[in-house]
C-alpha cells in the first residue's frame, strides 16, 4: 500500500495544509516521482503495461467491498452537506459500477498500444534513415469531479500509453478516489508497474491544483474532467498546456435538400437522446427554404423539449418561445434547444463562424455539394454529414475510450484517446555521416 | 500598398503609443483581420496558394533596390547605435541575400501542401465513415529578431498550409523588414490572397509583444525566432501556446564500441561545422573504456576549439582546462566544448537524463544493443545513431524549410514545417445514423 494514498495519513505528509509553498513542495516532490516512474514504465514492454493493467482490473474487483464501504461514507457526507441529488447520482457507486470500472480498465489493457509505432520514415540522399516514433508525453496531470471513475479509467489510460498520471479528484469523492487508487496501484505493482506511476494528490487544499496548473516542465499535460467552471479555471490559470473542451455549442444544419424524415430523426435523437453530455445538440439551425419545418420541432415539443427560436422560428410552430441574444451562446445540457431560421447554406455558416464552440457541427442534406462546403468550411473539431452530433464520443469513434474532447488546436482535437498521450520523437540512423 | 506595413503611417494608426490598452486594441483587430483572412485563405486551392507564393518571389526580386535602400538606412542606425559587428551582419543584405529570401518564398512554393490530406479513414459498424483531415492552425504570431529574412520565410510557410501570419520583428530592422513585407504582400495580393493573410505589426513598441502573448483565442500559436532570452520570455509570459526550443545543449556520446575515425569525424564536425548553430554539440561524453580518447579529441583541440573537462577527462590531454559544474548546462554556441569520461552507455544516459534540453544527442557506436537502447531511451526530440548532430535541421531531414526546432512534448517535435503548421479535424460521413 502507498502511504500516500490514504486520506488518514494525508495530514502526515504534509506539514502545514494551506500553506501555499508546502504544497508547491508537495506537487514537485510528487511530479519528481511521477516523472522517474515514468521513465521506467516507458522501459517496460507494451504487454507487460498491459498485464499488469488486467492485474489491476482484479484488484478492483477484489476490493469491492473496500470501494463500496469508503463510498458510502463519502455519500452520506456529502447528503450532509447538501449535494444536490445530480452530483450524489455522480459520486454514487454500487457493484455494478465497480465491475464496470474494472471492465474498463481491463478493455484499455486490450487497446493497441501507440507507443513504438513508427509514424514514417524517409531515406536521404546521404544514406541517412529518418524515422518518427510515437513515445510516451510523459507526466499527465487530470484534475476531476465527483465521478470516481475517473481515477481508474485516466489513469488506465495513462499507464497504457506509457504516461505516469497525477490524479486530483474532487473533495467529495476523496475516500472512494481513495480506496479506487489504493486497489489500482495494488494491481500495477503487482504487475511489475513501479507505484508513482498512478499518484493521487494527498491533499484537498484547493493550492494544490494552482500547484499543479503552475508546474511547467514538470508535468506535461494537463486534462481537467469535470464541469464548466472547473474547466474555465483550468484554462485560464495553466502554464502547463491543457487537453480540454469548455463548451460544446453544437449546430444541427438542415439543409433545404435535407429528407425530412432523415433530419427529424437526427435532430430529435442529436438533443434527445441524452441532454447533458457534450455532444448534445444545442442549436438547431433550418433552411428557409426546408420544406416541413413543423415536422422538424413538433416531435422535439412532443418529446418534452423546450425551444427558444429567433423570429421566424417562432412562426413554426406556437409553443416556441422567443430566444434572447445569450440563448445562441448558450450550452443548455438540458432539454432545452435553440432553433433560427437561416438563409441556406451561407446563412448556417455565418451562425456557426459566430457561435459555435468548436467542438461538432453537422449538417442534414442530401446536397453532396452543400455538404462538401459544410465539411470545408465548419472549423470545428468534429464536422458531420447526416448524423447525430451525440456520436462526438472516443468509444463511438472506435478509440476504446477517451481521456477527454478537445476543441483546442494544436496536439489533438476532438476526441483523444491513446494516440493524444503520445508524441513523437525523430530518430537519425546513420553510417558516419557529417553535414557538408 | 497595405498603409499599416509603412513605419512612416505607424504613429498614425496608433494614437497613443506606449500606452498597453491601445496596443492591445491593435493586437486585437490585427488579430481578428488575419483570422478573416485566414478562413479566406484557407478557401483557396492549394495552387492558388502556390502561385501567389511565387507571384510574391517575384515581387521580392522586382523590390530589391527599395529593400536595399531601407535595409542601408537599417544598417546605418545599427552601427550609429553600436550593434555589435554580429548583430550588424545578421541584419545586413545585399542582392546575393535578397535573391536568396525570394528563391526561399519560390521553393516553399514548391513544397507539398499538407492541407487537405487525409490522415486516416475507418468505417464503423453502423455505416458511418470517419475521415481525420489535416487543416491549418489558424493564426501564428512570429515574433524575431534582427534577420529581415524570417519575414518573408515565416510569411511563406504560413501561407502555403493556409495559415495567415502576424509578424512582430525587431526594431533594429524595421525598415527592411516593412520592405520586405509591403513587396510579400503586394505579391500575395496579386495572387488573390487577401492582404490581411501576412501583417506585420506596425509599432515597435515593447508592449505590442505582450499583447500577443497574451492574445489567446486572437493568435493560436507563437513562434519565437531569435536567442535566448528572447525565446525565454515569449516562453514565460505567453497565455498562447509557443512551438519552440529554448537550448541546444546536444551530447555526443562515444561509446567503447565506436569506430574510432568515425567517432572523430563526427566529434569534430558536430562542434566545429559551425558552432552558433542550435544543432552544434556542446558536451562530448566519452565512454571510459573507448579505446582512443587522445585521437577524438586532438582534432578539435587543433583546430581551434577550447575544451573544458571532468577530471578523467583533463588526464586526456594537458590542453583540457578543468569544467566547472555550470558547464554541463551550457550552451556555448562557441568553439568551447565540455567533455566528460562516463562509464559505459548507463553513465551517459544518467549524464543526459540530467543535463540534455530534449534537442538533439547522439551515439556513436559499432554495437546494435547498445544503439538501440540509446535511441529509446534518450528521450529528446531528436537523437541520432552514427550522425552528425548538425543535421538537426528541416532542411536536412528533407522537410523543405523549417519555421523552427521545437523541444517541447505537444504538437510537434523537433524541426517544424509545413505539417507542423496544420491541426486536423474529423470528418463525419453518415446516411442518416441515430446514436442508440
Amino acid at each position: 500500500m502507498n502511504t500516500l494514498v490514504s486520506p488518514v495519513s494525508a495530514d502526515a505528509v504534509i506539514p502545514a495544509r494551506g500553506a501555499i509553498g508546502d504544497v508547491a513542495a508537495v506537487v514537485e516532490r510528487l511530479a519528481r516521482e511521477g516523472r522517474a516512474a515514468q521513465r521506467e514504465l516507458a522501459r517496460m514492454t507494451s504487454e507487460a503495461r498491459a498485464s499488469a493493467l488486467r492485474f489491476a482490473a482484479e484488484a478492483l474487483r477484489d476490493a469491492a467491498p473496500i470501494i463500496l464501504e469508503a463510498n458510502a461514507q463519502d455519500v452520506a457526507d456529502g447528503v450532509a452537506a447538501g449535494l444536490s441529488s445530480a452530483m450524489v447520482d455522480r459520486l454514487k457507486l454500487d457493484s455494478a459500477r465497480i465491475e464496470a470500472i474494472a471492465a474498463t480498465v481491463a478493455q484499455v489493457a486490450s487497446l493497441d498500444d501507440p507507443v513504438g509505432q513508427v509514424m514514417d520514415e524517409t531515406h536521404r540522399p546521404n544514406g541517412m534513415t529518418l524515422r518518427r516514433v510515437r513515445v510516451p508525453i510523459g507526466l499527465i496531470g487530470i484534475i476531476y469531479e465527483s465521478r470516481p471513475n475517473v481515477t481508474a479509467d485516466a489513469a488506465a489510460l495513462c499507464v497504457r500509453s506509457g504516461n505516469a498520471a497525477l490524479l486530483r479528484g474532487g473533495s467529495e469523492a476523496v475516500r472512494s478516489n481513495s480506496a479506487i487508487h489504493s486497489a489500482l496501484v495494488a494491481g500495477l505493482v503487482a504487475g511489475g508497474v513501479p507505484a508513482a506511476a498512478v499518484q493521487l494528490m494527498p491533499t484537498q487544499d484547493r493550492a494544490a491544483v494552482g500547484a499543479m496548473l503552475a508546474a511547467a516542465g514538470l508535468i506535461d499535460m494537463i486534462v481537467p474532467r469535470g464541469g464548466k467552471s472547473l474547466v474555465a479555471r483550468v484554462q485560464a490559470d495553466a502554464r502547463v498546456p491543457v487537453l480540454a473542451h469548455l463548451d460544446g455549442i453544437n449546430h444541427t444544419f438542415v439543409d433545404r435538400a435535407a429528407d425530412p424524415a432523415m433530419a427529424r430523426d437526427i435532430a430529435l435523437n442529436a438533443k434527445m437522446r441524452r441532454t447533458g453530455v457534450c455532444g448534445a445538440m444545442e442549436t438547431l439551425l433550418v433552411d428557409a427554404l426546408f420544406p416541413d419545418p413543423q415536422g422538424l420541432v413538433a416531435p422535439l415539443l412532443d418529446a418534452g423539449c423546450e425551444l427558444r427560436g429567433d423570429a421566424r422560428a417562432c412562426a413554426i410552430d406556437f409553443r416556441i418561445a422567443p430566444a434572447d441574444a445569450d440563448d445562441w451562446d448558450t450550452e443548455y445540457l438540458d432539454a432545452v434547444l435553440s432553433v433560427a431560421v437561416v438563409d441556406g447554406l451561407d446563412g448556417a455558416l455565418s451562425h456557426i463562424a459566430t457561435h459555435a464552440s468548436g467542438h461538432t457541427d453537422a449538417i442534414v442534406t442530401d446536397d453532396s455539394d452543400a455538404a462538401a462546403r459544410f465539411l470545408s468550411e465548419v472549423d470545428s473539431a468534429i464536422v458531420m454529414h447526416n448524423a447525430s452530433s451525440q456520436f462526438a464520443d472516443g468509444g463511438e469513434f472506435g478509440l476504446g475510450a477517451e481521456i477527454g474532447i478537445a476543441t483546442g488546436r494544436l496536439h489533438a482535437r476532438g476526441p483523444v484517446a491513446l494516440e493524444g498521450l503520445t508524441t513523437y520523437k525523430w530518430l537519425v540512423l546513420g553510417s558516419g555521416q557529417v553535414r557538408p
